[in-house]
């Protein structure tokens, strides 16, 4: 094969590995509703690095470590949730790659549940630190500001 | 070409084909909504194998047949809720598909218009159980539970 | 390299091109929300093609140009939903790509903060028309209206 085809070859593939980088980001973010929506706290924390952390809008201070950010599923709020009937839903993210760390930008909800409906009990803006490891992607840090009119939750919004 | 470089187009070729079924599948799914919000009956039905079924949380028995499925647009409440204004809104399916087959996991939500706001009237878990046909990817089987607090619900959220 | 090599991978590169084409788009229309909410008037209008419009259900005349929908952050309306809590969130689009020219369908909600809670305020449908550009893809016009029980809006939703 001729140089220009190779060239044309690893063009391609690195092509190729950006869109897959983009849809493995997004199953990522998606996958992180029905991990806490069924209180599994091993797969919540299988959505993060070791060392990565999650700052909640709303709380006092974040969960560092993807064992605690896992375990935001046994305390008794959470539980309760689960309980009555929730349902936390990610808007598409927009998505940047750098090499190996990405942000991806998106709206969450909280659905709960209320009788014959379902109340709206959260909005928030999220921005998600993301790490290529040799596992795939992972969250290294994720913040989360509950859009009340606060500036704070607009910023997670900017890219 | 060489054998070696054979073989590097022919791992581009399923990293491709990979993708496409992702996109499709998104598609697919994406298109459930705006089938059944402007009542079309021929349109939903399409996007199920001919034996495909739905299986609604709270209705007392699945749909069984496309044409089935696509015929719940002409029942009296969905009826009711085109005339009044409704949104049937999944978000991103987290999609896992092993070679003809895939499944898709995600949230539904029913939003019903009431006056100057519109009322979250169900929110759903769903699994889909999807297959590669001549005409591309179809569903086999959908079933969908209303997150109220039952684990039925949850199930559906489990890869 | 072979003519069926090359004709190999020109089919590659094609293939390649309209899944690149599905992600733009989905960024395109992802991004909106995060424009408008901010109050980015600059961010908002260059999603748009300069000429682009964007008719909005419930208002008596289109924004036409990018600067005019760029500007509709700056409206009193819009200013109170950013001092009182935002968010307009898509849902995942169905593209259609047709060379330079592609159609997006798909729902919008505006959440308004409200106390302890989010009012859905706003359920619509959406028809975006979006054009390739030297600098990528654009809105050359949305079309947006209440999904209320009007057939109007209901039209919006097919392909």
């Amino acid at each position: 094969m001729s140089t220009a085809d190779q060239e044309r070859l690893d063009r391609l593939e690195r092509r190729l590995r950006e869109l897959e980088d983009d849809r493995e980001i997004r199953q990522l973010v998606a996958s992180y509703g029905p991990a806490v929506d069924t209180g599994d706290a091993e797969a919540t924390a299988a959505l993060w690095t070791t060392d990565g952390s999650y700052d909640v809008g709303g709380m006092e201070k974040p969960f560092v470590g993807a064992e605690a950010v896992g375990n935001l599923v046994t305390i008794p709020g959470h539980q309760g949730y689960l309980a009555r009937g929730c349902a936390h839903v990610m808007s598409a993210p927009v998505i940047h790659v750098d090499g190996d760390r990405a942000t991806a930008n998106c709206y969450s909800r909280l659905y709960l549940h209320d009788d014959d409906h379902w109340v709206v009990a959260r909005v928030s803006s999220n921005r998600w630190e993301l790490e290529r490891t040799a596992d795939g992607w992972r969250v290294a840090r994720r913040e989360n500001r509950l859009l009340d009119g606060d500036e704070a939750a607009r910023a997670l919004l900017r890219p």
